[in-house]
C-alpha cells in the first residue's frame, strides 16, 4: 500500500484524491494540505487523511511515501524540487514549471540525484485510443510517419483565457503527445492565424500551430477553444503507405429525426477520465516497491515548456521559431519512452 | 476495506483476484479455496490470502466479509445457499444455478432471509455501451421500443461446446440483457436453424434465437460461435420513431492497402474487461458498509435459467415455448432494476 | 436510338419519362397513354410524344420499339401479355402481376415465345451498394453465406396501406433481392408480430418476415413503415468467416450541438434514384440492337409473387408457409443471374 | 439535341465522348479531331462523328453547336479563344490556360464578347459530397467558416510528375473548390515541406499547402501523391459552432480477419465518375437552348492559375506569397457562384 500526500485540494486535487480513494488499487491518501486550510481540513476529514500546514510539511512527513502536486501552477516547481531533495517520488500535474528555467532546474536537480523521481501529468500517453494509434505507427503498418493532423477543440473557455493559454495550457498536450508518439524532439514551431470566431470575444481563436520534429515530421494542430459543439480531440498520422487516426469511440449511435448520430464528449473529463485512472494506477504500480516512475519525466516537462515558449513567440512574432533545448542528461536517455 | 473470500481459483477466479488485488479500490482478498489445493495454495500465496480447505470454510471464516463464487458451475448453488445461511453477501459468477429448480431454491432462501445478499455476474449491465444504449431507450428519444436485433459472435468455441451451450452459456447474456434493458420478463422463446457453418463441425452453428417480452418486444439474437473474424457483440433497438444501437468503439482507424479499417475485439476479455471492473467495484461499493447489492439478483439468475431452459426446448422441438416463472417474491419487486 | 412507348403517365410513369428524356442516353419517348386522357395529353405534349388512346394502341404502334408499363398494378399483366404477343420488349414496373396465376401466364407466354422480352422493375439489383455487397459475397471473402439481416424502414405510409401491403408492396423488394443475392429460390416464409407502433394506427407495424432459401440461408427482414426518422434500407450477410453489410453512404458528416451526425435519406427516391437510372439505362442498352433484356425476368416476377403470397398467408395464419413454384422453364435457366 | 465537336481524342477526350454517347441525354458528338489523325479517325468512326483536320475546323463546322476541348494543356487557350471568336459555347478541360497571362487573355476576350461562353472542367463542384458539404456550410448550421482541412491523396504518380505538378495539376482542384465553397478569392499561399516519402523517389512528397481567403479562412491542404493505399479526397470545414466534413461514402462494410473495413476508391475515376456525368449533363442542359453556361467560368480558370502560380512560388521560395488578381470584369460579378 503506497501512502500518498497531496499538495493542493482544489478541483484537480480532489479528483485525484477521489481516484486514489475510491477507484484505484494499492494506494492510500495519508496527508493533505492547501493554501486554503479550511478546504484542506474538509477534504482531509472526508478521507481520513492528516491535514498539514504546508506542502513542505507533507513532503517531510515520514508517513508519506510519495507526493502528488496539484497546487497553483507557479508553485509546482518548488514542491517538486523539495520532493527531489527529500528523495521522494513526486507526481506533478502539468505544468512541471511555468518557465523553462524552472523546468531546467528540476531536470538538473533530478539528474544530480541520479535516478528518476518525477512524473509529469501528461495523461494522453495513457489514453487507449492514443496507445492504439502509437501501436499502429510503431508497427510500421503505414510506413514511416511524415505528417500528423491534430485538432484540439473545447466548447468554451473561461474569461481569463488568452491566446497564450491556447499554446501553454491547451496545445501543450499535443506538444507532449507528438514527442512521445514519434520518439523525437520538436525542433521548430510556427502559428498561423485564421479568421476569428465571434464566440471568443477579443480572443484570437482558432489558431493553427505547426510543429516540426527532428526527423522532419510536420504536425498541424487546430486549436479551437470556443467551438460549442463539444470537446473533441482528433489526430491522424500520415505515413508513406497509409494513415492511422484516433477512432470515433461512440458508445451508441442513434437514428432519429432524419439523422444518424453519435454523441461527442462534453468535456475533457468525459473524454479522458479512464486515461487519468490508468495514468495514476501505472504511476502507483511503478513506484510501489521503490521503483522509478516510467511515465513522462522532468525532461518531458522541461521540453514541453521550451516548445510552448517557442509557440508563444511564434504567435507573437509570426515567425518560425526554433526550439533550443539543453543537452539531455544521461538519466533521461537511459529511460526509454514507454510505449 | 472489504475482506473477500474467493471459492474457486481457476481462470475466472484468478482474474477476479487480480482485479480485486491490483485494480479495484476498497477490497482485500483474505481467503481462497479450490478443488485443486495446490492451485489454491499457489494463488493464495501470491496475494497473501489464507488458503482454506473448502468453500464452506471460506464462508464460515470470520475474517471473510463477503464471498465470491467462481467454482465449477454445478457447485455454485450450494455455496450461494451456504452464504445466505451465513448471512454473508455473495457474488456468484454465472450461472447462479444449472437448473431452474436450484435457482428457485436460492430465490426462496434469500426471500426467507428477507434482504438481498446475492449478486449474479451478468457483466453486460456494467458495459458503457449498453448503459448508453439503455439511457437513450429510457429517455424516450426513439419512442417505445418494439423490437431489438442482437448478434453474439465468437471466433471459435471449444470442442465440448454443444448447440445447447449456444443458449445456456452464450445467449444467456442476451437473455439477461433484454430483461434489464426493457425492465420486463421474457415470455416466450423460439429458435430457427440456418444453414450450418463448416467451421463448427457437427455443431449446429449459427442459430437465430427469438425472444418475446411481456409487452411484446420481439428480440432476434444471431448466435454465431465459430465466425473466425473476431468477438463481436451488437445490438440495435427499434423504437416507434427511431433506433438506437451499440456504437463501434474502435480506438483507431487505419487506411492502408485499399481499405479503411478498424480492429474488432479478439475475444470477450478485450471487449468487456472494463465492464468486469465496474461490475465488481460497484458490488464492493454497494455492500461495503453493510448495504445490499444493487446488481443482478437471485431472481435475475433464476429467470435467466428458466428462459434458457425454454430456449433449449425450443431448439429441441422447433416450437415456440412459453416461459413459466413462479410468482416474484416481494423482495425483488422492492428493488428497482438499476439503470 | 430506342423508341419507347409508355403506358401510364402517373407518378412513376412521369418519372421514367423524365429519366428517358432528360437523363439517359440512346432512348426517345415516342408514344404515351393513360386512363386519364387529359393527363396523357399534357405529358405527351411536354416531351413531343404521340398521345394514343390505349395501351394496346401503344403496343401496336409501329413507331414503338419497346414498351414501358407504369399503369395501375392490376392492369400490368394484360399489357405485358400483349407486348409478348406483339414480340416487343417490355419493361414492367413491379408487380409483374397481382396474382401468381397471372404471373405464371406471363412466364408461359414468354417461354412459348422462346426468348426473353420481359424485364420487371426490381431496381435494387442496380444499386451500387447492393452490387458491392453481392461482389463481396460472391468473391467468397466471408465464406459461404448462412444468414442475412435486413431492415426496410419507411418514415410513413398512406392510409390505405395494410399489413398485407407490408409484404406485397414493401418486402417484395427484399424477396427479389434475396433470390438475386444468393442465386437461389426462397422455399418458405414466416412472419412474427412485434409490439405495435402507435404511429401506424390500426396497422400491425412493424413485422418480422423470415425467409428460407433452397440452401438454407435464413433471412430476417424487419419491416417498419411508420418509423418517422427516414427511409433506411439495411442488409448484412452472415458468412462462415465474416460478414458484409450495406455501407452508410452519407455524403457529409456534421459535428454540432453535441452530436456527430449524418443525414438519413428522406424517402426511396433519394435512396434509389441512381439505381433507377442504371436500371433503365442497362435495359435500353441490352435491347437497343435487338438483344434480350438481362435484368429481372418474368420468372423473377412470378417467383416474387408466389413468395409474397406465402408471406401473406404466413402473416394471416402465424404458420411457416412453404413456397411452391412450378417447374422453371428452360428459358430462364439459360439466362444466368446477372452479377 | 446539342451537337458537340470534340478537340482531342486522348484518354479524357474518349471518356467525354463515351459519356456524351452512352450515358447522357440531349447530346450528340458530331465531329472530332486530334493531333493523331489515326486516333481521331478510329474514335470518330466508333461514334459516327465527322473526323476533321484541326481544332479550328471543328470550331468552324456549322454542324457543331458547342465545343469540348480535351487536347494537350498548352493548346487549350487557343481553342477557347477561337471558340469565343466564333461565338460558340466551349467546355474546356482544366487547365483553362497554362499561364495566367493566357488565362487573362481569355477572360478579356469573353468579357469583350459580353456574355459567358466558356466553362472550365472543375468537376468537384458537381460531386454530391462536396455539394452536401457546401449546403451545410451555406445554411449556417456550423456558424461562419474559419478554417478548412483538406487532403488530396493519390496512390501513385507518373515519373514525369514534379513538385510543381503537385500544385498546378493536383492541388488546383482544391484551389478551385475553396473559391467556390466560400464564394471568395484566395489571397495568399504558403507551402510547408514535411519529411519526404521514399515512395516518391526524388520528388518532394508530401507537401502542406496553406491558403488564405479574402475573409481570412485558413485552408490547409495535405498533398500526398504516392501514398499507395488509394485515392482519397477529404475535407472538413471548421466553423464557429461546429464542423462539417465530406462523408465516407463506402458502399459496403466487411468484417473479416479481425477487421471492420470498407474499400477506399482506387483512383480519381472511381471517386468522381458521377461528378463528371453531372458536370457535363448540367453544361449541356444550360446551353441547350442558347443559354449561358452556369459552371466554372473563365474567371475561375484564370484565378486558379494565378493562385497556382503563387503556390509554385511559395514552394520555390519558402515564403508566404500574395495573390494578385486583376480587377474582375463585370460579366463575372453578374453570374452568381452556382450552389
Amino acid at each position: 500500500m503506497l501512502n500518498v500526500g497531496v499538495i493542493g485540494t482544489g478541483m484537480i486535487g480532489q479528483d485525484h484524491i477521489r481516484r486514489m480513494t475510491q477507484v484505484l488499487s494499492g494506494v492510500k491518501v495519508v496527508a493533505v494540505t492547501d493554501v486554503n486550510p479550511a478546504l484542506a481540513a474538509e477534504v482531509g476529514a472526508r478521507v481520513g487523511a492528516a491535514v498539514l500546514a504546508s506542502g513542505e510539511d507533507v513532503i517531510a512527513d515520514p508517513a508519506v511515501d510519495a507526493v502528488v502536486v496539484c497546487s497553483w501552477g507557479p508553485s509546482h516547481g518548488q514542491y517538486v524540487l523539495a520532493s527531489i531533495a527529500a528523495g521522494k517520488p513526486v507526481f506533478c500535474e502539468k505544468p512541471l514549471a511555468t518557465t523553462q528555467q524552472d523546468g531546467l532546474r528540476i531536470v538538473e536537480a533530478e539528474a544530480a540525484h541520479g535516478s528518476r523521481l518525477v512524473q509529469v501529468g501528461f495523461m494522453r500517453r495513457y489514453d487507449a485510443a492514443y496507445r492504439a494509434l502509437k501501436a499502429v505507427a510503431d508497427a510500421g503498418d503505414i510506413g514511416t510517419p511524415l505528417m500528423m493532423h491534430c485538432a484540439h477543440r473545447n466548447p468554451i473557455v473561461p474569461d481569463d483565457y488568452s491566446s497564450q493559454s491556447a499554446i501553454v495550457d491547451t496545445a501543450v498536450h499535443e506538444i507532449d503527445m507528438v514527442r512521445w508518439m514519434f520518439g523525437q524532439e520538436i525542433t521548430a514551431a510556427r502559428v498561423l492565424i485564421p479568421r476569428k470566431s465571434r464566440n471568443g470575444g477579443d480572443l484570437q481563436d482558432p489558431l493553427l500551430l505547426l510543429l516540426e520534429t527532428a526527423d522532419g515530421v510536420l504536425v498541424d494542430v487546430e486549436i479551437s477553444v470556443n467551438i460549442r459543439y463539444g470537446y473533441d480531440i482528433r489526430g491522424e498520422i500520415i505515413g508513406e503507405d497509409g494513415t492511422a487516426a484516433l477512432g470515433e469511440l461512440s458508445p451508441v449511435s442513434v437514428r432519429r429525426l432524419g439523422q444518424l448520430s453519435a454523441p461527442v464528449p462534453a468535456d475533457w473529463r468525459e473524454r479522458f477520465i479512464l486515461a487519468y485512472d490508468v495514468e495514476v494506477q501505472e504511476w502507483i504500480d511503478s513506484i510501489a516497491d521503490g521503483g522509478a516512475p516510467l511515465g513522462p519525466s522532468s525532461w518531458d516537462g522541461y521540453a514541453a515548456a521550451v516548445v510552448s515558449d517557442a509557440g508563444v513567440e511564434a504567435l507573437r512574432t509570426g515567425n518560425r521559431v526554433q526550439v533550443a533545448l539543453v543537452e539531455q542528461p544521461k538519466l533521461y536517455r537511459a529511460v526509454p519512452v514507454p510505449s
